[in-house]
């Protein structure tokens, strides 16, 4: 069978899986994990005609949880090593969920996976790791640390609970499907359990699968459109902006994590204009002030009638731009929604998270900037913060993190 | 324009959400609330071509979030009245809802929608109201308590834990988009925070849309097959299971939802014929034990060679069921999967919702069957307990419960 019989993989696995004979479990994960080999080697889909079976490749230069059109559903899991838990441990601990994260993504079901008929449905599932300074620390001295990697300066906005801060190893979860990422975090955290203890989770969405044409930028529960300027991976200088180059950590990232609190109730008394201004952008399509369409070009020289800047200065926009095109990111971020706390109707915000090459260089100065003026710190308030370093692919033979080890 | 020309009023609504002008946002609003009626006026939708689009119908002689093919996402929210809310602040509250439900299934934006962007999706959305017995009380009367609503009799493996149990008014959002449902439940908890407050919110996720063929049975957290048996709207006695036929309950059901953890660590232990076992039917595809299709008939007389059932006699099927054919429920349960609590790696398990014309006559016996003797119980704990009236459809006229104030 060649790359240009489509199709035939699939069949075959249909096939094992609508079995419906004892045992069909296990020829079900035979059948997906040749689909899925073949697949890997050719570096394409087989234009399944299921969303829930399409697979993203886990192995690579880079994780893949970063490039990919971000997915419906994340969940981030932030562990803390137990004590006495040592470079060996480590080591095999991150060759299982290696191994767990490449089979999942794939459709194939965990090594030791206690419920494999839910470990089929890949549905673009990304599985991407990232380290805290103590487990960089444990594994390899302090030596071996990003000079980026550790808590953030304090920002005068910051209203940080512990409870959403930090950790020592990030598992992030990303798919079009809660299901997948029920089962998957399920199976990792059984493979880390004897190493390490949950810390945090935090959940976010975007629209499903299906919901809205391929390539809509996102909105936030604010109702603004939310990541219009932001580096693609098919951009000329993604590749500078994001993969970082520096020993153990190059074709690796930088990720930070922030969960933004977004006061729903204060910003339901702004009306539309004001609401427009905050952000310097339109409600209706996000557009900025001065244009018509979503990608336009602000013109922060643009005047109104009476003199005023059209997108004021003190908007998140013109604060969060700068000329120097070395200060950029890129976002992937989530909305979150979770049960509101007693006497509240709701308990919202964005889970911000970005990836680029050196945390302190390009998060920094735009956080600094949106901290001393931003007309939108009037309605949220950072609530959680992380920095990880994401340790860059590996091949079939490798581990996520073995650069770090050798 | 005649129902002859599918997708004319799509594409007018298009190009007015398109148009990228201030102000687009009312225009949408109009175009998409002309499509809607037009949809509701011929009963059927358009063929939009993304999920996204697709709408519900929400007026007729029964609320639509009972009969309709389970959607990917739930939030059920409980709320208490506060004090001295009277008989016509109810009236005016469950007006508002109604009207607001209605426009939001239809990817309207709700009457004073403060983010109208994020209406416009409405992705198979139904909003379903349901009353406890404090707020049939307080409209007309202790005469007017069905003799189903109440708390269930206490069953022997009920841990429930107040935090999950009861409520005065029931908000059920189902969608396959979770960002349609957090703008909707943020809605209709605006419209009703005069009158109440949240007394508890659960959530639950089946696959999503597009992860699996349509009417695929779904899976539980321990990979079980769950739903097989079902009576369906296209059966002839469904009518006669599901639908109340008592006064001002005509049209309408009783709702069971009961919150039931699953201990996946303990059922980690257990073997897969163990597993098989426990429930009566295999886990590759569901069906029983006696059989190769998940839809076959068990034979719980067939016995295998050393004389025993095949099917155990304590296994959850064979305990559920009964030749009593008015024993039946209408089932559509969801799953949860929420942060693990400390020291913890899973908090998962099942929201168990069923409908039924009486949940004393047909609910309870199969509980208490379940209570006695039930292999399941050993890994499954009730944790939570409510049952409502759903009172039944209304037309544009009227609101949810309008027969309760006549």
């Amino acid at each position: 069978m060649t790359p240009a019989e489509p199709g035939a993989g699939w069949s075959r696995r249909r096939l094992l899986i609508g079995g419906g004979v004892a045992g069909a479990g296990g020829l079900a994960a035979l059948g997906a994990d040749y689909a899925s080999r073949r697949a890997r080697a050719s570096g394409t889909d087989e234009s399944p005609s299921l969303n829930g079976e399409v697979r993203i490749p886990f192995y690579g230069a880079h994780q893949s949880g970063i490039t990919v059109e971000p997915q419906a559903h994340a969940t981030y899991v932030a562990l803390n090593l137990k004590k006495g838990v040592a470079k060996k441990d480590l080591a095999r601990m991150l060759k299982t969920i290696t191994d767990d994260a490449a089979r999942l993504t794939q459709g194939v079901p965990a090594l030791a996976d206690s419920e494999p008929e839910l470990g089929t449905v890949p549905a673009r599932m990304t599985v991407t790791f990232g380290f805290g300074p103590n487990l960089v620390a444990r594994v390899a001295g302090d030596a071996a640390l990003p000079e980026w990697l550790g808590s953030l300066p304090e920002f005068g906005i910051d209203q940080l609970e512990d409870r959403w801060c930090d950790g020592d190893l990030l598992l992030q979860f990303n798919a079009d499907d809660p299901f997948t990422i029920a089962h998957a975090v399920r199976m990792l955290l059984k493979d880390t359990r004897s190493s390490a203890d949950v810390r945090w989770v935090q959940r976010g969405f975007r629209r499903a699968q299906g919901s809205e044409k391929s390539g809509t930028t996102m909105r936030n529960l604010f109702g603004q459109v939310d990541g219009t300027v932001n580096p693609q991976p098919d951009d000329t200088d993604f590749k500078e902006l994001v993969w970082n180059r520096d020993g153990w950590m190059t074709g690796g990232t930088s990720m930070v994590i922030r969960r933004i609190a977004m006061n729903l109730d204060k910003w339901d008394r702004l009306d539309r204009p004001g609401r427009e201004q905050s952000v310097g952008r339109n409600l209706a399509n996000g557009a900025p002030l001065t244009g018509v369409n979503e990608h336009d070009e602000p013109d922060f020289t643009a005047l109104t009638p009476v003199g005023f800047p059209v997108i004021p200065e003190f908007s998140h926009m013109a604060r969060a731009r700068t000329p120097d095109r070395s200060q950029r990111i890129h976002r992937r971020a989530y909305n979150y929604d979770d049960a509101p706390e007693p006497g509240k109707i709701s308990n919202s915000g964005l889970l911000f998270v970005s990836y680029q090459a050196d945390a302190t260089a390009q998060f920094v100065p735009i956080q600094q900037r949106l901290d001393e003026l931003d007309l939108l710190n009037e309605w949220t308030t950072p609530i959680g913060s992380a920095v990880f370093a994401i340790p860059p692919g590996c091949d079939e033979n490798g581990f996520i993190g073995d650069t770090l080890f050798d």
